[in-house]
């Protein structure tokens, strides 16, 4: 009997225990809320990453360690992988979790990116944005997700208020300025990687952000074979270069036919949700089968899917139940502004099937401008 | 937040829950064994269904009640249903529990079955075996599940043999007396009725038996259009009658291209279990969709599936992890011998690919003769 131990009880910790069952695992959750909804299908162990005495007793729980939230301090992950194994290792979450640090290393691999800079001060910022010049971000270099912590800068008049946002994080957590990309398009590649090396991707995955948050991804993207290619080959040498052991996200822009690596997410990604049911094998339990070291699952896709997130409360569900490839997941968690609480798969044979589905669904639910970028790409 | 509460905590509560958990629900389930392998996933009150305070504790617990086991006490099912939502209702599992009930029932809906009569004696079942004229099957009339309480009587001189071994008990769970039907093919209909009515069947499944007990199923069944109309028909039928909500299973002989029905199991049943990844619903889902009035879900299949039951303890998961289409399944059980201890579905785009992969699984296991009758089936 194997024991999976979590960091994290959120959404993806539940989708991977409830994907993890069927391999006969058992689950301990660990996570400072008492309430996290994995909790409701695992056994939850409330407690806070960086007190020790709750670390050692998960450790004492479980056979090997993984992660539902990036964020884990990485002395915690250290700490762990000294006891128990850990995948991914710390030192890939070290990576992923400091965007100078992640993006300095997609540099080295040769993996493009748009400019960016770290900032320490307010007249390195305004020197940067005038050495870019052009529209910038400025974000945390650490512990942003779903675009908090960031600040745009659509002229150095910006820098300001910019600073003002965010410039007492410098000495925290520090901060990066990055070129803004008027992107065409969103895509991911969510992939996995064994104990062994074995790489797999999924098809690509196009998404659409709204407010810096994911609002609806869309597999298999409609994109040039070779462009797609050269995006595995970059989600590969990543993978490689930090001996990665799970799934993991690479997100990039896409403009002028050339990728701009965004950023990696080390875990299970919302853009890769549509696997459970669009495609052979779920990104959940392919991620679980990789750090146990079991054979990879099939990545293709069955048929086209959409992911519709919903934030902040979940609509009804019979305009998605009632859909022939509708598909509904209620992560049991309260409503709240700006949390991400459930989505829904629609999943068809084809591309036009797909579209009719989200046009339906989009308007029985009052969500027409969630699934209008959708079916417009479906018919282009 | 809706709770569900099921009766029984093996391997059909806990795919239940697994399959639930995304409806946003939350279960209890119930089960005179402390370590039912269901409680690894959901909340377990450990009881007997006939200790009435065992009973009110859980109806007091849960907003609904449904069945992962079939043997239920009529009486507790009613008890609980004077109380709470009880799907299906006592009196469709009162129907199912009995097999002469039950066979009376499929003779007045105009559903075909072999002939059968109750016997109380052992001239009695002398006289019927006599009538039959031919082999016959005496079994117990309540309680029978993977071929237990069942004695075959292949000539007049086996009477004496089948009254030793069942005569007592009938008067307690009663007996019947069936001709045994030489069948050439075992098929069963998995169909799912809503609360509203509305209803569903996945395609035919066929099925192989070792020893009583369920070993392989296929689906979609290679049968004649107009015959699986006719089994259809025969289901709806049947869960009209019964005014049936939830998922059942009709099983049926296939002989001279005619039906002959055997049983009918009010729950989940073990040939629908390739629904998880071979149709766009599972029964397990579609199941809690009926019992709590929503919407049904497309039961069509997807490609071609076969089911391969493991019985007593589970082989090497590798070789079907391996398989692109390998899909695996541990209860988390204990093994012992006869025990039903996990399942893998394999699936593909066409039967062709789908009789490869059992060939590669069966002999990497050593179980080939566990998959030969599909394989040919597959091929014929
Ligand atoms: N440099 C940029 N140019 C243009 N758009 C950007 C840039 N950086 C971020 N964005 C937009 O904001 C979104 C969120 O940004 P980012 O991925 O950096 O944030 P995050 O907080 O890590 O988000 P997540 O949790 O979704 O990964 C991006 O998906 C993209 O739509
Ligand atoms: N009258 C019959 N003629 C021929 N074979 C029979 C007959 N009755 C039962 N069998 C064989 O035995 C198997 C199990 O019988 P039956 O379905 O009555 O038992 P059960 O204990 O209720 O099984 P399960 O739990 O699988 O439903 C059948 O699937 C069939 O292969």
């Amino acid at each position: 009997m194997t024991t999976v131990g979590i960091l994290g009880g959120g959404q993806l910790a539940r989708m991977l225990a409830l994907s993890g069952a069927p391999l006969g695992l058992r689950f301990l959750v660990m996570d400072a809320a008492t309430d996290a909804c994995a909790g409701q299908f695992a056994p939850l162990l409330a407690g806070d990453y960086r007190d020790e005495a709750a670390l050692a007793e998960f450790a004492s729980r479980v056979d090997v360690a993984t992660f539902d939230f990036e964020n884990v301090p990485a002395e915690s992950a250290e700490w762990l992988a000294e006891r128990i194994p850990v995948f991914p290792s710390p030192r890939a979450l070290a990576v992923a979790q400091d965007r100078l640090v992640e993006k300095n290393l997609f540099r080295r691999l040769g993996i493009p990116v748009g400019d960016f800079a770290a900032v320490a001060a307010r007249s390195e910022l305004e020197a940067e944005v005038a050495r870019i010049g052009g529209a910038c971000i400025l974000k945390t270099r650490r512990l942003g997700y779903d675009g908090k912590g960031q600040f745009r800068i659509r002229t150095p008049a910006d820098v300001q208020g910019a600073w003002d946002a965010l410039g007492a994080q410098a000495k925290t957590v520090g901060l990066i300025v990055e070129a803004f990309i008027p992107f065409e398009r969103e895509l991911s590649v969510v992939a996995v990687r064994g104990r062994d090396g074995e790489f797999r991707t999924w098809p690509l995955t196009e998404n659409w952000h709204v407010d810096g948050v994911l609002s609806a991804s869309l597999a298999p993207a409609a994109i040039d074979a070779a462009l797609a290619e050269a995006a595995y080959a970059h989600a590969r040498t990543l993978a490689e270069a930090l001996d990665y052991v799970g799934v993991f996200a690479l997100e990039l822009f896409h403009r002028d036919g050339q990728w701009l690596a965004n950023e990696m997410a080390p875990r299970v990604h919302n853009s890769g949700h549509w696997t459970i049911e669009g495609a052979e094998t779920s990104q959940f339990q392919n991620h679980l089968r990789a750090v146990l070291g079991l054979p990879l699952g099939d990545t293709r896709v069955l048929g086209h899917a959409c992911m519709l997130n919903w934030i902040g409360e979940m609509p009804a569900a019979a305009p998605i139940l009632r859909e022939p490839g509708g598909h509904w997941h209620d992560y049991g968690k309260e409503p709240r502004a700006g949390r991400k609480v459930g989505h829904a798969t629609l999943r068809a044979d084809n591309a036009v099937a797909l579209a009719e589905a989200l046009r339906r669904a989009g308007s029985a639910l009052g969500r027409e401008a969630q699934v209008a970028p959708v079916i417009e790409r479906l018919s282009g």
